[in-house]
């Protein structure tokens, strides 16, 4: 209703109350504050409200046991199956999991005005948070609790996020809203590292909901006033230095893969990028030789860069590339290559395309709405999240908050539970959804 | 008889022949080529080299069986016990396997002028054969013979070096020889690699017969014409940098400890260490972190550092150690602490003391004279083996070979069984035994 691919959504019907609607929608589309408000002062909303306060325990307790269960990179399947059998029990329909292990539920709009048979050609909001965690197997992800404060690995990154969507499918039930469009709800894989983005681009590039996605919202981020409507593009590497190997101590002199590999780290510890737009770059996991009196024949890094802006990416990628040429020059330099020499093979392992939903987007307009609506300031923020894809793809994507945590990816990750912040959290997060896939008016009449 | 060690052993005593074998020795301690000769020439030396041209076919058969009983580096146990069911059925007492897993049995000397009662306090020459080899389990040791030639992984190193000590306790027997000195037959493990030479060290520091083992012999060479009186020394550290880890992109700009790791390793690999003394360094291994797009909070990466001089090995591990200060202080410098310090932690996994048995001692004067005596020439070695730590102790130590063979440490190892060969080496071995330990006077006169 709030996005331009929505507005066949509300370009038919009859009646006064549609006919208010359409006024209402029209008005939305330039000021989209007067829809925000009636949303939020609409019984419905304040049942709801009234419901996430009630739901506050079961929030903490799916949100400490979803944690505990495991979800390293590609291995999320344990979680992915939890978090599809809670999906049954909600008033969600079509509950699957996908062919990316990707599980969902389709939140029925009325379809009001859509046209056609049946709801497969209806437009549909995404909304996605990943089950995924950057935690390798065997991580101790026990919840220790300390006062209103969780800490574990994954906890906030992004479990909260998936507790947060079950919560407000519940709370929707309950005050019975009626949404125009049909709302996906999916906890998604692939979302950390190398990943890839694979459970997104699996949505919506080859899932069966693919050309019905007309709207994305990602919920993958911290405090509810930061509305994330860039995506920072990123470069990964795996890079495979190769040499002949040898007796540590009979072969001494031969050229060592390792130092090639140093010599690049090093240098690339020391290249500057700008601060603004924000360039950063990361060595994430090291690796390779086979015994301590060993010369190894091979060793591997894994690299990560990311920027806000495509030509500082294509910089710091540029220069990466060349300085691990220079390092392997240098070692073949240093010592010995009558065995064989260094060879290195960078191998791009994740190539998380830029992308922006502009700040005039009826999305990010209507976002915005909601977060001032409820006396916060909204801060526009660029991050690398599942949003990356459809923004490139052209489609309206937004990345929204959990709730406040912090230290993700590390080991003292945690995320604060605190009643009343949380019901804040959980409301702003509700009119964000129930104001992107719209209202509709039926259930002012109840 | 011959070492400082055994002097007490043959300053005492009475009678004609004493007196005789006191001059003998004296003489010896200057010149031992008479000494050796008189070995070689005895009717005892005879019978037993009758005895080991013999016992060729059962010294080819031990060598078999044991070589296909895997001994991995730690997991040396069904080898051992079946060396120890052996012993049992030699000439020698006190079988046992002690605490570390070696398997021995005492060969008792006259304790001609030993004085005090029993054996307990006399000097014992220490008689070794490694039984663990490098390789990992599951490593396939079937023999396989190609004419003369025996392959298998450890068929050379060291299994030769255990069956010949058995072949040689028999020909003993068979002559009759009576020796000087106690001498201990061991078949000790923990030679090879993180093994770290954990069988000497707990025969030599810990064991029964650690106060009273003053001259020691390793079998655990080649040609027996090499004399290993050099212990190439070595220091091992697995080195764990942490830090605080965190989100590549959120906490960029926090200390990495990859940066330090390969700042160190950069620094390390530029070091110059001198030819003569070959010194030598390594970095065998790297890990660490936990996905491409976290800032490790934990890598790490195993060293290697070996010298032919003790002196040339402190200074590069002065260094290395130094480096690594350097290293995490530097990226302790360049980037924030904010959510903690990069520390480093070098652990030591491997000590092996470097040490030396002077060319002008007695056991090497020795040794060298039976290599002459049999027509070859001497050659002088510096190597890494058990010697290492009795010459770091200030115990006369020396490696001496076992025979022909090659490719030790790879797949394709082999030794040549061949008796013409097989039989000089074995009365080099056995000469070097007996004019180590001594030979009583009373054999002459059966």
């Amino acid at each position: 209703m709030l996005a331009k691919g929505l507005t066949p959504a509300i370009s038919r019907g009859s009646g006064p109350v549609l006919c208010v609607l359409l006024t209402a929608a029209s008005l939305a589309a330039q000021a989209p504050e007067a829809n925000v408000r009636r949303i939020i002062d609409s019984p419905q909303f304040k049942t709801a409200t009234a419901f996430l306060e009630k739901d506050h325990d079961r929030f903490v307790r799916e949100l400490i046991t979803l944690t505990e269960i495991p979800a390293p990179p590609f291995k999320e399947k344990q979680r992915a199956e939890a978090v599809l059998a809670l999906l049954r029990e909600h008033a969600v329909s079509d509950v699957e999991m996908d062919g990316a292990g990707n599980v969902m539920g389709v939140w029925k709009g009325s379809g009001l005005g859509a046209g056609g048979s049946g709801s497969e050609g209806r437009p549909m909001v995404a909304v996605l948070a990943h089950i995924d965690t950057v935690f390798p197997e065997g991580t101790d992800v026990k919840v220790k609790r300390a006062g209103n404060q969780l800490n574990a690995p994954g906890v906030g990154d992004n479990t909260r996020g998936v507790v947060l969507l079950l919560s407000l499918i519940r709370a929707m039930s309950a005050a019975g809203v009626k949404t125009s469009s049909d709302i996906l709800f999916v906890g998604n894989v692939g979302e950390e590292g190398e990943g890839d983005l694979r459970g997104t681009k699996f949505l919506l590039q080859k899932g069966k909901y693919k050309d019905r996605i007309k709207q994305f919202i990602a919920v993958d981020g911290g405090e509810q006033s930061t509305i994330t409507t860039g995506g920072v593009g990123s470069r990964r590497y795996r890079v495979t230095f190769k040499g002949p190997g040898g007796h540590s101590y009979g072969a001494f002199g031969l050229v060592n893969p390792a130092y090639a590999m140093a010599g690049a780290i090093a240098r690339f510890s020391r290249i500057t990028v700008p601060q603004k737009p924000k360039t950063t770059f990361n060595i994430g996991v090291v690796s390779g030789g086979t015994s301590v009196n060993s010369i190894p024949f091979e060793v591997q890094m894994d690299v990560d860069m990311r920027s806000e802006s495509c030509a500082e990416l294509k910089k710091v990628d540029d220069q990466f590339l060349a300085l691990v040429r220079e390092a392997v020059d240098e070692e073949n330099t240093a010592r010995s290559t009558r065995e064989g020499k260094i060879s290195a093979d960078p191998k791009l392992i994740g190539d998380r395309p830029c992308g922006e939903t502009p700040l005039t987007a009826p999305i990010v307009r209507t976002i915005a709405a909601v977060v001032t609506a409820f006396g916060l300031k909204p801060a526009y923020n660029i991050s690398s999240t599942d949003a990356n894809l459809p923004m490139s793809l052209g489609i309206p994507a937004v990345t929204i908050g959990r709730g406040p945590g912090g230290r993700s990816h590390s080991l003292d990750e945690f995320t604060v539970v605190e009643p009343k912040a949380d019901l804040q959290a959980a409301q702003v997060a509700l009119a964000i959804i129930l104001s992107v896939a719209g209202v509709t008016g039926d259930q002012e009449k109840r």
